[in-house]
């Protein structure tokens, strides 16, 4: 063909376009010389890449200049006791943010030491929340009383149109003229969103036709995707893990350097008392740093990233040590599409031993959620910790005994 | 040196004290094959990266093993009328989420058509805010008005420890014996994390010293730091922007087939109505994902995404099209210090054309704020744009057939 | 007996006790006598009074030294076109806010001349959730396990408690080593407190029994009573209720002196944006007010007016008009028990025809929340006309028209 | 006159307008009997009241036809330590809910025996915000920019419409081409609503005429009046009061029959991990419950029971006892003006010794201000320790100690 970076300039090659007139390396390498050209800057860095592209401009991006690299640590190893994962797990941690792995790996060493995370599933289902209006609050309540006495129908409807997923409930909610049908599934390995979204389109078709509601959004919002909500941290959305550890004093004391006491006071006074009065929907010292890093290396969404800072961490002072939990509403996570299948992403999840669809399905998303929950214990732990170890080293020092 | 993989079965040798007997890429190859050796995984995807790592494991990760690759597209151009960034950009944008790219490239189109996105910072401050335990509530207010009193002095302190930081303000928050002091900085160019925390420790120590609080944590989680928070939704953290752009009725039809009353109903029913009752903390349709994408491609802390997705789009309806704006109250990012430096990543600052430090100081943090809004809004007036198109379809087709 | 107001002060008689030797009115009196000799404060006004204490003494209060008399003024008719109360309502407002009855009966009016307010009970449900103490995750989630597994026997054990109240359903929530367990019933034409707090009782005793779960509270707070909540405004509690009407421009320009298009921004700017960017949970022009004038009117529990504001005001300019909409999550009512035996409470009840038991049993309660929202509604547009009135008098004196 | 029961039956005459025609408890008097013949109910017993109503016809009720009464009782002694009420008191609570009174009467009890409850204002300021609409974002900033920089002359523009309210600021707040100005006022001894509404009517007269931003509401609903909401939680409205006792071990266990660690327990469990997975704005057993009655005794406005509600009440087990403070960020109360004057409110006022106009100005509101957070402190010391006996009970039961 002729120069395409000759017809990106005089507008007879749309940038998006090079891909239909070369192989996807070409097409990239191109484009990103168009774009060096015209923004001055020296774009080289981005073209070292290693990632077969030919799935990833065909599935993940568009107008692709190249690639970023995020360095990768490990932290561990770290013992799981889930009812999916039930073992000892080296966690990859994707991560600019310097000391965050070696917080983590304290974290997982203090885990490790006192025999492993008990983590368990207490809720699992992927939502699509469309939102209909309706003529009056009249219409409103009749499309609610429609879908509910019609949901067999409608999940039947919606399994059509994907080979696995399942409908497990549609709830629905009224704002005046406003109604939200938020439908969950059960997406086995898939973290989702596509499918719920396709099905929940066949839902809205039919609740349209048969209501006359009109169909304003696929998501209503209330779904909740990507934005913090208190109805995922209420009703969860994906995965709800809840992940603990009890930890000896003489743990404490050895790894933590700080006492059961002192730790579970950080978690008050911080965690608790200061989320509250900041009006705040997440109550932990740092999930969102852990969740962001797992994400990042496994080849998840980075942006729900969002739902994982909505954790909740607990500590109780015991008689011989203390508790320490995560309650994470919202993990939604998956082993198969998105970008687990790219190849340095793919290695991360393999590292898990949870690359690729589960035996039985749904098996390897669950074991993923239940390493994330630990990871995240491990991370609030630490940090937890060192807090409490610096409050104390300060407490003795004004006593005199430092 | 003896074989260090051995040394590291036999436990002589600790995984994280590799890069003090190797080299760097010496010292990645080695931990990543323990891992595989561990694991059984096969990781060599992680182990091609170009990224220069002598800084990259000084400053940015521990234990690395390699790195993760993640596909950079560009969306543009994109013209952004702000004060500090002034032109037309190309925004990388890194992700593994098809579509996204595509879709703010049309948002960036109709931008660029309606003459460039008008963008404000409407405050600008990095907060730290530690918890202080007050032996009774008389106490607790004596610490909060003593520090009222002495906030000249605390700057000064602060101040000393940073080049450039400048203290802005402390605000108290009491809750029963939890002194909270909300401490607000000019961070210039770096997001300024890493700088407020030690300069709020030699305000903690004054606070100590003088009232007799006791320091339980340096973040007492009403800063608030990737958790969503109420706080930084009304008071904001780090920068709050705001962009906005008049579309007229003809681009309105032409570039989002759409009108301007279906697109102002969308964004009503589905980001104010949905959000507000599903107990949200954020209005919009998905800020969160362009946020990730460009927060990832340019070297930012993918946790901040949390802050990102509290962004407000509001759309109405005027006499001759729709007005079409967004809020972010918490923008926290920086040109300098973190991911920044990183080899692909400065080249994505670089594209942007605001790479390291600013002239003035600030200049560049803040002109890469401005087009985070400006990139945000391309992506809610796209996905909202579709979704209005997409209703108005199913409209005409149900008239089509009565 | 000796003069008791010597006991009183000597000390031989306890304040608390005065009903146990003297007949009611005396010994409100007496104790009223001697707090004024504690205090110099003359309190006679409080003195004057005539509801029938035999009854309240034992039910409603203790330590009686008089009544508050609490002005009550009427607003209407209101046309109110419910499943339960349909018909003209005269409704009963006790308030000392001047100007709040006339705003309401404005917005009667504005109701009844449209043609009257449709309603409709979307869900009903008083709930109470006991929060237990679990040695750690996994002894949580078997507790949340046996209770979903057990519902029927607990039901059942539930209801012995009560002649009336039906278990709906029990929703287990979990937070670390925290099990939540929201059971929801219907209370017929109770508010129902005391009846669902009895039944949880045993409930509880069960769940105590069969797990090992340590009950720490019969109410855990995610009941949630009388705190402003996220679940109640999305789950409902007690009677989740909207209430909506079609105002025509017509009616609009005669009545509240605007049009649509200004009474639908008023909204939008001051009832979403205003309360999304304040972080509430409320999203109305003054809800409270409403609830409140006529909860206290009509002996409802005055602590219940918190829920009341949690409303949504929703309006949308529709080809002729405008369509205003509350939806009110948490109407929590009854027309027997607690306060409505009173004298003055029961005429107020008696006014609007649902004093007592309903005719099937709940018609009564469920009449009163349908006419609760029908208030609410003429409140809103009321208030929010006058807002827009005022706002179009100054576009108008602007534009040199007025 | 004619009758004017028959010129109200043939709409000669308006219900509104009786007083016009006739004295007040005549006009009442002819009303209600109307009322009666339109619903058929009797209501004689709303017709026995004593109140003065001259002035309650004039200033806190329209379309008057009686009076509820509300019974009573008082809690106390109550000895209170704050800077403005310094005594021991009696409360005065009118409500319905049995037990209630008996409930808050233990935890005086229990505060009393202690030596008292601190109490301490932390923050005094009533606000308004009205809400502009701009002509896009640039437009907004500079309004909120022209506020900023005419603070001092808006403030003289207000303080003119008032002889006591002062200004203390204007905040700032922008939404897309939303200005809110969020306007806090010293009202003194008044709870100010009315007064910070015309003063801040004259602010928004001059910030239209000075940057053409148009008025919308003078309520922007970021005030926060009468809707649970987080900017009221994080910067207060009205008076931020916190209220704390040090009870001993030995206290504890002879009044509330429990012990430090129990308790401490309950109130974690319940208020603040219940209130947390609940999304809840209160953090508290039943505060509302304590304001609504001393509220509804007091005169004050039985709306602002919602910003009661969102209470912390925070409990720390120390090395003798326990310390147990409530914060409430909100209370709106006045001791002139509203409700405060009428004949049995006012005695109730007298009762406290703060009726009337505090000598300075503003010392009466806020001695009663303190005694509310004083009374909400041992409404929550009563309930706890209930619950927790209750527990402790249990336990001790299974224990086989019982």
């Amino acid at each position: 063909m002729d120069d395409p970076l000759a017809k990106l300039k005089n507008g007879t090659l749309k940038l998006y376009a090079l891909e239909k007139e070369l192989p996807p390396e070409e097409a990239v390498r191109v484009r990103r010389a168009y774009i060096e050209e015209e923004t001055g800057a020296d774009l080289a860095a981005l073209g070292t890449f290693s990632i077969g592209i030919d799935r990833v401009v065909k599935r993940n991006i568009e107008n692709m200049i190249g690639a970023v690299q995020v360095p990768v640590g490990v932290a561990g190893p770290l013992k799981v006791k889930g009812e999916y994962a039930n073992g000892t797990y080296w966690i990859p941690l994707a991560t600019t943010e310097g000391a965050l792995v070696a917080s983590a790996n304290r974290g997982c060493s203090a885990i490790t030491k006192a025999g492993g995370a008990d983590v368990r599933i207490i809720k699992d289902g992927m939502t699509r929340a469309p939102v209909f209006a309706a003529r009056d609050i009249v219409h409103a309540r009749e499309i609610a009383d429609w879908a509910a006495a019609h949901t067999a129908d409608l999940a039947a409807a919606a399994e059509k149109t994907t080979a696995r997923g399942k409908l497990l409930s549609i709830t629905p909610y009224i704002v005046g003229t406003n109604v939200f049908l938020r439908c969950a599934y059960d997406t086995k390995d898939a973290m989702g969103m596509n499918m719920v979204t396709i099905a929940t389109a066949e839902i809205a078709d039919r609740v349209e036709a048969a209501t006359g509601a009109r169909l304003i959004a696929l998501s209503g919002n209330m779904c909740t995707d990507k934005k913090p909500s208190a109805i995922n941290m209420i009703e969860g959305r994906g995965k709800s893990v809840v992940a603990g550890v009890h930890l000896s004093n003489d743990l404490i004391e050895t790894v933590l350097k700080t006492d059961a006491k002192t730790l579970a006071e950080v978690n008050y006074r911080k965690n608790l008392i200061g989320s509250v009065r900041a009006g705040a929907l997440g109550f932990n010292a740092h999930a969102a740093n852990i969740i962001a890093a797992l994400y990042l290396a496994c080849g998840q969404d980075a942006a729900h990233v969002v739902e994982g800072s909505s954790c909740i961490t607990t500590i109780e002072a015991t008689d011989d040590g203390a508790y320490v939990a995560v309650t994470l509403p919202a993990v939604q996570v998956g082993t198969v599409g998105g970008g687990t299948g790219i190849d340095t992403q793919a290695a991360c999840l393999s590292l898990l031993g949870v690359a690729g669809g589960g035996e039985p399905e749904g098996a390897n998303a669950k074991a993923f959620a239940e390493i994330v929950a630990a990871g995240v214990l491990a991370g609030e732990l630490s940090l937890l910790g060192a807090l409490a170890a610096n409050h104390l080293a300060r407490a003795h020092k004004e006593l005199g005994r430092g």
